[in-house]
């Protein structure tokens, strides 16, 4: 039976935020930054709202360029605009405890054969649940140096979890993100629980960075568009 | 002759950046506060790189919400992520003088019997060639009241410029600024001279602002996509 052809339907007008709220008193990983957002004039003093801002380049819902770790890897503005948008495919490992790692068997029971190269790859662990939670700072589900590697054989685009940082906490030697900025894979980190609605889905995905010179990375704003 | 349903294309892989570079030194709107990005840690001595960043909510290309003016009017974080996507007709301006007012038979002309309610206008008014130029900083075209008023009547959904500010230099009444964001419509401020390209032209087009809580605008990334 020909059912002709099929285009998939990007329901722009569905879009859904999967960005953190930028704060005074946010979560932000052990050590960086605190942030803070001031009033630098108001409309009963000045006529008008202006604010200052002092943050991290990694606060919030953010991007990892590879210079990050990778002292000649491209800087956060050098990402083509045409890599920040396109398919990803959603998967759910809060099955697993929170503060255990995703490794590459967790990875290829998801993703194999239905994995193409180019897609982003985004992890809902359920660490996002605890937002806010100062314990969860210091443990939450991260990404194993194997299953960094698996991903780095199927040339995803990126790579997206939904907490503070791809790394176990604490692994100074970094092998997850090094395996992924040494290939060019960027990495979205603090992703909001709204990812939770589309697990195990296939979404449009756009996440822009800020436009920071040669920046290590940059707060984005990250937005799911639901494909129907 | 029946030529069938047409849909537009939305060319993805072509998409275009229409944003500023955040870099030390850039220009701002005289007065705001100064923008500085310096290293928090380097790889040479820390094994990472991190930055430090430091700037007004109205730095670079960014979006200006309603409580920027409006006293009781939505946060920045408040625009739904829906309304930063969406088709926009870019028009040229670069034919008036730098410094000039862009006024309502200035639009009529352009724009009358193409806009339809609910899409973006951006401006092209030839600024943004001399970003970083500091004589423009303080003489750039502009937007009138009575061509804010025209917009607000169209009911447009957000009005992009390619400069510092949709108002007059030292306009401290801010009539532009008050008339489209006691209507809801959002600015987009900065847009960089790649927006020339598209000029007469209809565009898809995403723009996205940090998600600062409350605030009364943010930095934004800002990007064309072609339609064919």
């Amino acid at each position: 039976m020909d059912q002709g052809l099929k285009f998939p339907l990007y329901r722009f007008e569905k879009a859904v935020d999967l960005t953190q709220t930028l704060q005074n008193g946010m979560p932000v990983y052990p050590g960086d930054p605190s942030p803070s957002f001031d009033p630098a004039a108001t409309i009963a003093k000045d006529g008008v709202n202006l604010t200052r801002m002092t943050l991290g380049s990694h606060t919030g819902t953010h991007m990892d360029a590879p210079v990050h770790f990778v002292a000649n890897g491209i800087g956060i503005d050098e990402i083509p605009v045409s890599s920040l948008i396109g398919e990803a495919l959603v998967i759910d490992f809060s099955a697993k405890s929170i503060g255990s790692g995703i490794n590459v068997d967790d990875l290829k029971a998801k993703l194999d054969g239905t994995l193409v190269e180019g897609l982003f790859v985004l992890c809902y662990t359920g660490s996002s649940d605890h937002w806010g939670d100062p314990e969860t700072n210091s443990n939450f589900t991260y990404l194993t140096a194997d299953g960094a590697e698996y991903l780095v054989g199927k040339k995803i685009r990126a790579f997206g979890i939904d907490f503070l940082s791809v790394e176990k906490f604490h692994e100074r030697s970094a092998p997850a993100h090094k395996a992924l900025l040494q290939n060019g894979i960027f990495i979205i980190e603090s992703l909001s629980k709204e990812l939770k609605q589309f697990a195990g889905k296939r979404i449009f995905f756009i996440s822009l960075p800020l436009k920071l010179k040669l920046g290590d990375g940059a707060p984005c704003r990250s937005i799911a568009i639901p494909i129907e």
